[in-house]
């Protein structure tokens, strides 16, 4: 958005309040660079003070603080969420050429929905089926018989392999992944035997994946990814696994072969479940656990192994007092 | 394979014995999804148990449990073996197009064997050699000079630097990366100074390498993977790593600079090992070890840091008796 | 360097000094390999020792070493950075071709400084700034309005969103992502909501980073890497990061958002950090440490969650003692 909109205009859209003088806004500032026409979130006591004596057009607040400043204010339900809002309003990034670029290779097979972008070195294999509107970024590749939803954003380099579905409004970022054989083997006299994978990728509307991450294809039935997941940078979710719709997966974590992830699960950075376990919808898997065993619905798990997160804490607690027991204990021994 | 076949030569092909009717099979499912037509896998009595009263064509099972079921069954010796066989022979995923694409840029200088088929915009720099079959997927790169055996296949945008050499029937997913520079650098007073990596990276043959994963270049000696090793996404080995015979590597490992893995090793999913340790023939380093010294052939080691596994174990088994010694500490400090 | 040089101008090149018998050489080899036209560095006594009897030209050794061997010997004050100069000297691999690849696609508005190379299948996007003697690999993608310095090397693959700018001399490894999305939502009743990432990833003069690593763009504000950063292999950094210069981040390492890291840092392989903590100068990171809060300059911290590493020594040695402790335990009950 280029034009200027007034703070009062804003503060509608935001379904929030302004408190003070209407201003105009042209562009979103983060609280340390206090622009005169920007506007910027404070979600807090603290960012809110250091911008007192700045000429911001408007800062945007939580109800609690909507008082405690003399810039003209925004009061808005949730700031995290207006800050989301506005980031999109704002959003002036360019966008890919539309259209089918000349030195995309689309299959005549290959069916595109009207508004479809395919970027340079684009490959759009036999059979596949890209949706309205979608965008194909450069040098990616969808694999043969392959299907997006539409509005999918596939940035450059993203690899779909065969039989691979994508829903509406998918977001994959370079160097991304689908549909890669599962890692899974037979032993025999002559050593391993590759167990081929049959079924693909399946992946349901607003699914966000993060730039090389990758997502195994199954074995027999398809691996499973639900409605409004969002998977960060690097993460890897092995052959058949299954995750529910709103879960979040944030960066590194990883997730074993045939292991089932409820909905609104969050698995926190660098965390990694193994095979063949289940976590329930609502659970929560803290930074860097080590995830070996099933985990209850609504649970909290941290650690490695991971336990429920206050068992954790008294261990920690307990690993704090070792000094002491063995301080206690050479006494009682020199008795 | 697209034309049923029947279960008694399905028996016969695994080696093992059909016992009840004999059916037309034109599928492989997973026991949850038990058609007439489709053949499935039980390794385990539950399985098979819920099996019961379906339609299916065969089940194949652990000679073991071949009297328990109504259905024909066939039993085999090797429950996960059969299946590895069935994926293979029922594996109907679309091919890559065969023959050099018109978009693919070969250098005049490349040597490429009978059969080879290059996909489009994928490239094949100067005085490289593809071995006969190969099979080069759309937009990878193979270095100046490296060499591939017959019958590999390389899937969308894996790269290979200069000086690689995979021996034959190598499988390298997407995003894999070969002979990238090695992490070395001397100090220096005008900062770090890089250490150019002069050797490449061979490869035995039947080796498979997962999504994104990457191997580094040698310093001056090249950096070795030995034949029929399976190492899955995202695994990172670094320069000078040297790696034995049928030895797998699960997803998200990484093997420091300079370390030397063993023949027949078991390397776990999230496990981590430092530089320059040694880890013997036959060893097994279990799911997110952290493995900072050498470990001899055929130990297990668990554990962050890494020890022997009943020493992790015994060290599991005494936190868990913290509360008990911390609250008898504070019964005695009361005395 | 294809044309072998006397071992008294190497010795006099490296600032060092030959002892013994003036030699050609032709190529610099590992220890393991003593031809008689090599040289190669011993940086230990056990490693020279191992070369008595060999033909070697010249060895290069630290100085304390220097008179430890029949070998003509050039003795200098760091044999690791000798080892890196003739690397470097000896660096005979193929260069990419020069020039603009025909199938390379360059957007007219793109700027290109003399003497860029851009491979086959890259593409340089819309007002994207590529400076003097850069070398865009194959298949690599340069953002709109992205800017590299003079001399940069992106290898085959590499991709940079829009809003990305590098500074001079900038090696970039295969698979390569910088400036994707940050990983960021807000909640709402209709599930997360996109915080869209407006700002780009500033990274300074002479960095390098390895194959398969992200670099996610700011939200507000520029990701921020600064001169001569050296970041390994698989690595993830995440939206808004600041890493100050010098700083080498180690393979399969993890930076969570709006962390910042001071200068001279390392962070070893497999670390993890949180997000919004502080790494002060001079810290130094353990291998596979979990980071969960600020680690003052200077500092060295190891373990899951990371502590001061004496404190870290401290616990492990302390629960090295738990089985007596557990022992004593049993003991004082029976009595």
């Amino acid at each position: 958005m280029r034009k200027p909109v007034s703070s009062v205009e804003l503060a509608n859209w935001l379904g929030g309040e302004l408190l003070g003088e209407t201003r105009l806004v042209a562009r979103l500032v983060p609280p340390g660079r206090p622009v005169e026409d920007g506007v910027a979130v404070a979600g807090s006591a603290k960012l809110l003070a250091a911008l007192e004596g700045t000429r911001l057009a408007a800062v945007v607040v939580p109800e609690n603080l909507a008082t405690e400043t003399s810039l003209p204010a925004i009061q808005v339900p949730d700031a995290r969420l207006a800050l989301a809002q506005l980031s999109a309003l704002f959003d002036d990034r360019p966008r890919e050429a539309p259209g089918l670029h000349p030195a995309a290779t689309i299959h005549p097979s290959a069916e595109l929905g009207p508004g479809v972008s395919v970027g340079p070195n684009a490959v759009v294999e036999a059979g596949a089926v890209v949706g309205a509107n979608s965008i194909i970024g450069p040098g990616s590749v969808i694999g043969q018989g392959s299907q997006l939803g539409e509005g999918c954003h596939l940035h450059a380099k993203v690899v779909l392999y065969d039989g691979v579905r994508l829903g509406a409004r998918a977001t994959l970022h370079s160097g991304v992944v689908i549909g890669a054989d599962g890692f899974g083997y037979a032993v025999s006299p002559h050593g391993l035997v590759k167990i081929h994978h049959l079924a693909g990728v399946e992946i349901g509307d607003d699914v966000e994946i993060g730039a090389n991450a990758s997502v195994d294809r199954g074995t027999l039935d398809p691996t499973r990814i639900g409605n409004r997941c969002k998977i960060d940078n690097n993460c890897l979710l092995g052959h058949n696994v299954q995750v529910g719709s709103d879960t979040v997966i944030a960066g590194k974590a990883g997730i074993g072969g045939s292991t089932r992830i409820g909905s609104r699960v969050l698995v926190s950075g660098g965390a990694i479940l193994t095979d063949h376990i289940t976590v329930g919808d609502d659970a929560r898997i803290s930074f860097c656990a080590m995830v070996t065993k099933d985990v209850p619905p609504g649970a909290v798990f941290s650690g490695s192994p991971a336990m429920p997160h206050r068992k954790f804490a008294r261990r920690l607690y307990l690993l704090s007092r070792l000094e002491r027991i063995w301080q206690m204990m050479k006494g009682l021994e020199r008795d």
